[in-house]
């Protein structure tokens, strides 16, 4: 986990949000007064076995300083899980991903994010965010959105060493270890 | 699942936040902006073996109606969910219920509230709802708090029929079943 | 739950075990000896969104009666669970019935068959079997191997019905109902 | 993971098991013809928040070494794995330990060991065994059975440490890591 803990800018926040729904400002607001619901997700490629081969993750230049990123982003008002991952997938690894939705909705694990250092593994300078986590396989083509240089796809050991969890922020690389755990692959 | 699928008053909307935070008129506007994040408890008493032996559901008199409900409140600003998890059940079970909260804070389900009837299987008038939903066993004694006339105990087969399943409001029978069916208790 | 409770034969038994490993009279020792492991799978086909669309079910002729089945079969000696599931799924839908087996091993259920009926909800006369229970997507052609009549897609609200619970033997409806309330497609 | 994979005697196999039942011979040549069912458990205490607090190792001297070991056992024929959970709980921590059964029997993953070093990361030089593998709070005072020297309780921290997987046999240090990872307490 690295020391600068504000994760990178998620660009829910201008403009995909549909009109009518909250401003910049007011989600400044309300990002003061309640918990904030986030999707997280480790995309990963699989064997013909179903076994994780490689684990992909966002490459970001954030000021000056290179980052490495799980796919996030909020889950909108009256907007399904479901719809959140497609949705949220789609903003972070392009419309040709082809991700293998869950057939079941329940998280592998909750990453509960705080403004406050130390109250728990994760940490978001911006607000009080509970990230529903999921694992999920991809099978097309990705290419990063604006807000990424670039998409990385490591073995699941690179993806659990020490040195890529340096470069993650907010402490996603410890939701990144849990999700190998889950599934079979930590080292 | 009844046609009445306004839940219950929430008793966290008035007095259980603590002074500063968001008044009513605030959590009705941020209701209609952004999903807000619950957690549903299924409260159950169990043998010696583990396995469950009783369900615990609140009876409530709302307006003309008698009603059956979960343990169900808001995670507050800045509270982790274990807390959540233990104000919520104090609140409904009363101090001296004796808990025994999960090690693993993972839900077995979530239920997905949406104000339009239809959008999924749980329905709440007042609010796009995301419960994290979990089943507690609870050792001690329970007493209702003001919000409930009383707590009744059934069996598992009892729990799950179609009798107690007109009682519940919003699509939690539906809740409850799943979580007898992850317990191996469905019949 | 029907009445006769014996499991269809199940195909291991005689010709697709390799050669050197278990005859038929050793494996009727070793199942009054010790719990057997198997697999049991719910085929299902999904949408675009990962929810369940249909089940599919094995349609059996023994004796004179017609009957319902999962996908099940044993673990062989030195397999893995991931190649039971791949070798037992193509032996009860065929080799392109291209299967997306799970990341995670873990299954979503163990169903403990006993040969003395009510000591769990399932029985099999011939054994005491332990089966790790999966879901498991199936997106390509299914045919049935000589052991099935058909196999047949059924609505997850057919599936899990009381007329199609009456035509499944050894308890495998409870595990159908089971599969369905994990994936949040109980009715 | 140390090279000496061997797993450490099982009380099982002389003295435990019910007369009439697989005698050490049998159970020798059922072991080169079958899987064997295991259940693996983690004993945990826990905080009044249901967190984890400390991890129970058994301290077992096995010729000239000292190892670690979770606590394990065979499945016995026409057993619950509930009565596996408890007899085999009992085994190695004494009667009056007061283990919390799940109420849910599923396990949290499963260990595959084989006498084949390397097809998976869990290795028994006897035996193919699947061990089904959960982490069970203990809330009473724990005493070592003849087969092991001590109960040692160590911090999550220490538990998933180098020093203690280096004392661990046929791979159950993997396991215990990922029993930290699935309750949230993976360093």
């Amino acid at each position: 986990m690295t020391d600068t803990a504000e994760l990178p800018p998620d660009p829910d926040d201008d403009d995909s949000t549909p009109p009518g729904w909250l401003s910049e400002g007011e989600l400044l607001d309300a990002r003061e007064m309640l918990p904030i619901v986030y999707v997280n997700v480790v995309p990963v490629r699989t064997a013909a076995d179903g076994s994780i081969t490689e684990v992909g993750l966002l490459l970001r230049a954030d000021d000056d300083a290179v980052s490495r990123a799980l796919v996030a982003g909020r889950v909108l008002y009256h907007e399904t899980i479901r719809d959140a991952l497609r949705r949220n997938l789609e903003k972070d690894l392009g419309s040709v991903a082809m991700p293998r939705l869950p057939m079941n909705p329940t998280p592998f694990s909750i990453a509960e994010y705080f403004p406050t250092p130390g109250v728990s593994e994760f940490h978001d300078t911006r607000q009080h965010a509970i990230a529903l986590s999921y694992v999920v396989p991809v099978d097309g083509f990705c290419e990063p959105s604006q807000n990424a240089l670039d998409i990385v796809w490591l073995s699941p050991e690179e993806a659990a060493g020490a040195n890529i969890a340096q470069q993650m922020m907010g402490g996603q690389d410890v939701l990144l270890r849990r999700a190998l755990a889950y599934c079979g692959v930590l080292p």
